[in-house]
C-alpha cells in the first residue's frame, strides 16, 4: 500500500499552477499552499472541498513568507519565526479542513524551507514544535534527515516520501540539484524505478549500488501536461502491480497496526 | 457578572499599537489580531501566551486584508471572500491558542468589516457560517443587528458587547460617528454609564430617554494612557459595585445555565 | 494613424497571465502592470526591455492595490490615497523605463480603479493630479468621462480608447457588463468594427444608431489564443487598409501637428 | 561643511516608528523608507513633502522586500532581483520629489542591504547599476566598501557615512555588533567624537589609535527621545564649532568644486 501526494492549490487570486484537475484524480494526498508562497483563502478552501470529495487526504504545505519569491529563496528567518509561521499556516488550513467537516492529516515543508528544515537541526525542531503542539496525530512529511528525526523525537509520524525522479546517493540522500544527472527525464526508467522501489524497497543510486528505501509516499508532479501524464502512468502501472493507493494515515495505519 | 473586552495584538513585524500589557491587566477576553488588518504570527503567539497566563479568553479578530489601511477601509468583496478570509484568520489564530493548550473562544469582526456585518445579510451570513462551520461552540461577539440575527439562527451563541463610550439610539444602535455627540469624552460619565449598564441593564440614549441593553461584554480601548486609566476605572468602579468580571464563556453560562 | 495597444507583464513572482511573447509584436503601446494588481519588480524590468527593443510605447497601468483581487474589488480609498498610490507606481515604472532610457509615454487605470475614474470625479481629480505633477508630457489614455474631463482641464493630452469588442450605448459610453449584448464575441464583426471605427470614425451602437467616435488607440487582449488571434487579425486589416500603426505619442502628434 | 541626515517616514499604514517631527527640524538629509521594509505612498508624500518646505534633502532608502522584517532580515535575492527592487523603490520615491518639484538627491541601502552591499560585490554592484542607470547625478550614501568601490567605478559620486555611535577599527570599518564596545552611548563622548571627525577628519579607534576618517554626512538617529536629543545636541556643537550643515549635494560641490 502506497500514497500519492502532489502539491495542490498553488495559485493565487487570478493567478493559477499546475493541472490540479487531473492531479486530483491520480493523487491519494494533497501538499495543500497555505498563502505564504502560493494559496490564498479562496483557493485553500476550493481545494480542500476538491479533495474531500475524492477522500484525497488533506496536508499542510507551509513555507517562509515569500509569494513572490514562490518560497523558493531562503529568509534569515528565527527559529521562532519559523515555528510561528508554520502554526499560523497549518491552523489558517484547518479551518477549511474543519469547514468540510474533516482534519489536516499530515505536514509537509515547502521550497527552500522544506531543504533547509531536512539539515538545520533548529528550523527541523521549529517545524516539529508546531506540528507536536498544534496536533499530535498530525504526519510528518519528510525524507529522511534532520526533520524526521526532530518529529519522531517527539513522537510524531514521520512518513518518508520517495523522490522517484531524483537521483539518490548511498546514504539516502539526493544528488543535490545542479549536479550531472540529478533529475531523471526517462519516464519509463520513473515508473520502473517507482514500482520497484514500493514493491521491493530498493532504489538503484546514481553510483549503481541497490540501497533500501520504505517509502509511505511518492511525490508526484503537475507541472505541465507531461508531468500529469507521468503521475497517471505511475498510478496505474503500481495498481497494476497490485499496490494499493491510500492516503497517508491508511498507509502508516497498515504497516503499523495498534496491537 | 460581565466580560471586559479589548483589541489585542494589533502591531506588525516592529510596529506596535495600543498598550497591551496594561490592558492584558484589565480585561477578561482579548480581541485578537489575526493578521490581515494587524497581528503577525509572533505577536499572535505572544499575544495568545499572555492571555493564557492570564486567564484571559482568547477571541480572533478577523478583518478585510488591508493592513495599509488597518481594516478601515471598505473592500467590495463577495461574500464567499469574507467567508473564506474569516475562515483563515480564525484557523490561524485556532493554531496558537491549541499550542498554548486553549481554544478560540469568541469572534469579534474588525473594524468596517465589523460595521458592513451589523448591517449586510450577505456579510453577517457570511462570517456566522464560517464560524458554525469552524466550531460550533463559538461565541460571536456583536451589537444587535444582521450578524447577531444570522449566529442566532444558526444556533450560535450571540455575546452583545456594550460601546459605553459611544452615545445611543432608542432602537439600540450606535449614533453613527461623524453625528454631534456619537462620541462620549467624559471618563465620570462614562464609568456611571457603564456601572448602570451592567447593573441594572439601562442606558440613557442621545434623545435622553432610557432603554434596555442587555450586554455581556463591555468594550474597552488602550489607544493612549487616557484609554487605559479609563478602563482601569471601569473595572475598579464594577468590582466596588460587586459585578464580577469573568470572560465570555463563564458571563454566558451564568446567564444561560443549562438544565 | 492608429495606436494599438494592451495590457502587459500580469504575472507576478512564479506567475503568468495573458500571451506577453505575442502581443508584443502586435501591439505598438502596452500598459505595464505596477505591482499592485500585478507585476513586480523583475517582470517590470523585462516588459519595459521587451516594450523599448520593439519600438513599443510604455504606458503605466496603476491599479488598487490588491494583487489577490487583480485590481477588479472596489476599495474604499481617499481621493489623496488615489493620487499618491497612483505616483508611487507611475515611479517605480519610471525608473524601469530611465534604466533603458526611456520615459513612460503614457498612463491607463486598471480594471475597477479604471472603472471608477470614469465616473467619480474625485478618483479622477486625484489621477489627473498625479499625472501632471509627476510629468505634464503625459498622455492619459481613456474613454470619454471624468477622467478625460479631469486631465484636459489640467492641460494633459488625452487618447481616447476604442474598446472593440464592446458594445457603445449612443452617448459614446459602453452598455454595461452583465447586459445582454454588452460584450462582441464574433470576430469577424470585432475587426469590421474597428476597421470602420479606424478610417470612417464611426461605430454602430447597440440601438442601431451610428455614433462618431475619434479613437486614438484600440484595446487589444491576449488572455488566450483565440484573444491573440484576433489582435493579430485587427493588426493585419488595419494595415491592409492602408492604416500606420504607431505608438501613442506619434499617433498625437501627427492628430495635433504643432503649429 | 556637513550632512547630518537619519532615516524618516518608517511608518506604515496607521502604524510610526520614530520622531520624524523632530528630526526634520535637525537634519538636512533624509534616507526615506520606500515601502518595502516601511513607507507607503501617503507616508512617502508627506515626509517629502515636509523635506521640501525645510529645505531637507531627499534620499532613497530601499530594503529587501520585508514588511514584516522591517528589512533586517537576509533574503536570498539574486542581484537581478536586488537591482530591480532598487530601481522600483528609488522611482517610486522620485514620483513623490517630482510631485514637490523636487529630485532624489542620494541612496542609501536600508538595514540588512545595507549590511550586505559593504561586503558583497555582486549586491553591491546590483546598487550601483541601479543608481547609475536610474540617474547618474544620483549620491550614493556608504561606508567605505564594495558599494562605494561599486559607485565610484560607475562615475557615481559617493558620500561616506560617519557612523558616530559605533566603534571604528583601525581599517576604518565598524566594530561589528554583538562584539563589547561596539556601540557608543555616553553622549557627551559621542558629540565630541562627531566635533573631532568632522573639524579635524580624525576618529579615536576601538584599539586607541587615531584614523582618519572623511565624512560627508554624519548618521542621526530618532528612535527614542535620547536619540533625538542626542541629534540636536550633536547639531548645536558642530554649529558652534563654525561648521555649516547643508543638504549632501552642497556638501559635495564644496569640497569638489567643478572647476
Amino acid at each position: 500500500m502506497i500514497d500519492l501526494v502532489a502539491d495542490l492549490g498553488e495559485g493565487f487570486g487570478a493567478y493559477r499552477i499546475g493541472n490540479d484537475t487531473e492531479l486530483l484524480d491520480i493523487v491519494s494526498s494533497a501538499n495543500i499552499a497555505c498563502g505564504f508562497h502560493a494559496g490564498d483563502p479562496d483557493i485553500m478552501n476550493s481545494t480542500v472541498a476538491e479533495c474531500v470529495s475524492r477522500g484525497v487526504g488533506i496536508g499542510a504545505h507551509p513555507s517562509f513568507p515569500d509569494l513572490r519569491g514562490f518560497g523558493r529563496r531562503a529568509m534569515d528567518l528565527s527559529a521562532d519565526e519559523v515555528r510561528n509561521d508554520v502554526l499560523y499556516q497549518l491552523g489558517a488550513l484547518s479551518a477549511f479542513a474543519a469547514a468540510h467537516g474533516r482534519r489536516v492529516a499530515h505536514l509537509a515543508p515547502h521550497g527552500r524551507l522544506g531543504n533547509l528544515v531536512a539539515v538545520r537541526p533548529d528550523y527541523a525542531s521549529a517545524v516539529a514544535d508546531a506540528a507536536s503542539r498544534f496536533d499530535e496525530d498530525l504526519i510528518i512529511v519528510a525524507q529522511e534527515g534532520e526533520l524526521a528525526r526532530a518529529a519522531r523525537a517527539r513522537g510524531l509520524r514521520v512518513a518518508v516520501v520517495g523522490i522517484v525522479d531524483r537521483a539518490y546517493q548511498e546514504d539516502g540522500t539526493l544528488v543535490p540539484r545542479g549536479t550531472d544527472g540529478a533529475v531523471l527525464h526517462d519516464a519509463r526508467a520513473i515508473v520502473d524505478r517507482t514500482v520497484r522501489m514500493v514493491c521491493e524497497g530498493k532504489l538503484r543510486t546514481v553510483t549503481g549500488v541497490d540501497i533500501d528505501v520504505e517509502a509511505d509516499t511518492v511525490l508526484l508532479h503537475g507541472d505541465n501536461e507531461g508531468a500529469v501524464e507521468l503521475a497517471r502512468l505511475i498510478r496505474s502501472e503500481l495498481t497494476s502491480a497490485g499496490v494499493s493507493i491510500a492516503p497517508l494515515g491508511e498507509v502508516l495505519a497498515a504497516k503499523h497496526p495498534v496491537a
